[in-house]
């Protein structure tokens, strides 16, 4: 693995050497090594392009690391893992994309992770976007993330897109069963002539199923943010969106939450809120010696926490 | 004018009598009454069913009443109304459409308002829709209020719907010029197998213009109800929605508002909120001696006073 390489990984996965557990590391379309446990094992899909993660009932304190990385540019590729969590586990996993692209060609890479998580089991779930390039192709992810929880199965999911990518369309799909909940974070910050589109539909089926979708972006330059989510209460059960968004010089943001209430013990609520940096906040910052570009960098920082 | 339609007339226009100042009175598809003052002036189209009202700059204290009833079983009508409102005026212009269907053919109005509404004008519009009769009939409304805002000029609109109406589809569009400001406050109450659809779509393309809409309802029995609200700011300018809406039975409600920030000044908020009336909220007033009807019937009159 050559520098670039290492650097994407280290931005994806913040691993600087070959992390503990199982891990599936794929370098420009082809497996760069794999290691599994004795409570996880990583099989290659046979019919077409990705892994199967089977993790094993009870296992605890476990994580698995699947970064891609691609560094020729070009590469266009469609991934499917499915994600298969025993009943009464806790692990973490850690998924992300790093992209290098100093060519002219579109760089693209698709992934489709599917979770079925079994009973009272915990899922943390991290995945990091990274783009870099100095070349005129365009990096774009489109992530898919399909959920399955069964009764009280509990998952958080923390989405972090903060450089380089050009064209990103993520959907988020969830379905809780009894007493299930889904915990979402997704920081986003765009710039330059980049989109952004996420779309989540979370369907809350089960008695005392929940969720929390949260949002926090940043959009500067040209660029263009849009956020769907929808959360559908079929049960007695609890939802909650929010979308906060930070627009700079002539970027765009279009938010569109939806609740569908579809029973009368379903308690559902959103809120958003988008503009720009309140003024006597860099004021504040300025008046401490900041110049207004550290001031603002200092507040995005703070708000992508 | 029989006791039926006097009634309609209480119901939808607050009117006991003839009332003061300009007023058109519309019944089953024909003038049933109309004045004009020296200011305000009003005028059948020719080519189509409707009126123009002219209100001359300047006019203040003045108010304009266009009720429109319908007590026979099946009339169907589409009729448009134009207000031009001058520079520099303050009225208030009431609306509202009572049906009474004992038949069993399907009563529908379907109404245009729009509102040319000129610089520095106040304009308070009140709407009220009403619908009874026993019979299997049902009743219909669709109106539609286009709203187009001068510099600096303030509209208020305060749209009811109680009771009776079986299907509605309400568009509301309005357009903002410079420091112009939109206040729209909507009740709406729906039962038995009603279906209730409002579309807001506000653009702010003025410098300093603001919108505020503001949606309270109740959905009872089988009923459904739709919430559309956009909000583009396009300039220097403020927007807020708020939707809250309470369901009982097996009331179903969608609601999905829309924020889309074009100009890194606009600011522009949203929440909503969807629920059953609180536990406690019904526990308290049953305590104090209420059934746990009344005591809902308390609640609800309060959450849409």
């Amino acid at each position: 693995m050559d520098a670039i390489q290492k650097n994407l990984l280290e931005q994806v996965a913040g691993l600087h050497e070959i992390p503990e557990g199982a891990y599936n590391i794929r370098s420009d379309g082809q497996l760069a090594g794999r290691n599994t446990t004795a409570n996880i094992d990583i099989i290659s899909k046979q019919d077409k392009s990705g892994i199967d993660i089977y993790i094993k009932p009870g296992t605890t304190n476990e994580s698995v690391h699947i970064p891609v990385i691609l560094s020729q540019s070009g590469l266009q590729e469609l991934v499917y893992n499915d994600f298969h969590v025993g009943e009464n586990c806790d692990v973490t996993i850690i998924a992300g994309c790093g992209i290098h692209n100093c060519g002219t060609d579109t760089s693209k890479h698709d992934g489709v992770h599917t979770f079925y998580v079994g009973k009272n089991s915990k899922v943390r779930y991290i995945e990091r976007h990274y783009g870099e390039g100095d070349g005129r192709g365009e990096n774009i992810m489109n992530p898919q993330t399909v959920v399955h929880l069964e009764e009280n199965a509990y998952m958080e999911m923390e989405t972090t897109q903060i450089k380089g990518i050009d064209s990103t369309n993520r959907i988020t799909r969830g379905d809780l069963k009894d007493g299930a909940t889904l915990e979402v974070r997704e920081k986003i910050m765009t710039h330059g002539k980049q989109y952004a589109k996420t779309d989540f539909h979370v369907e809350l089926n089960g008695k005392d199923s929940s969720t929390n979708i949260v949002s926090r972006s940043v959009a500067k330059g040209e660029s263009h943010q849009v956020f769907l989510a929808k959360i559908s209460g079929n049960n007695k059960c609890a939802g909650h969106s929010e979308c906060d968004a930070i627009i700079m010089e002539n970027a765009h943001v279009d938010a569109t939450p939806e609740l569908s209430a579809n029973n009368i013990d379903a308690s559902l609520i959103h809120e958003a809120a988008i503009g720009k940096i309140a003024g006597d906040q860099l004021i504040k910052l300025m008046t401490l010696g900041l110049t207004e570009a550290e001031a603002e960098e200092q507040i995005i920082n703070g708000f992508l926490k």
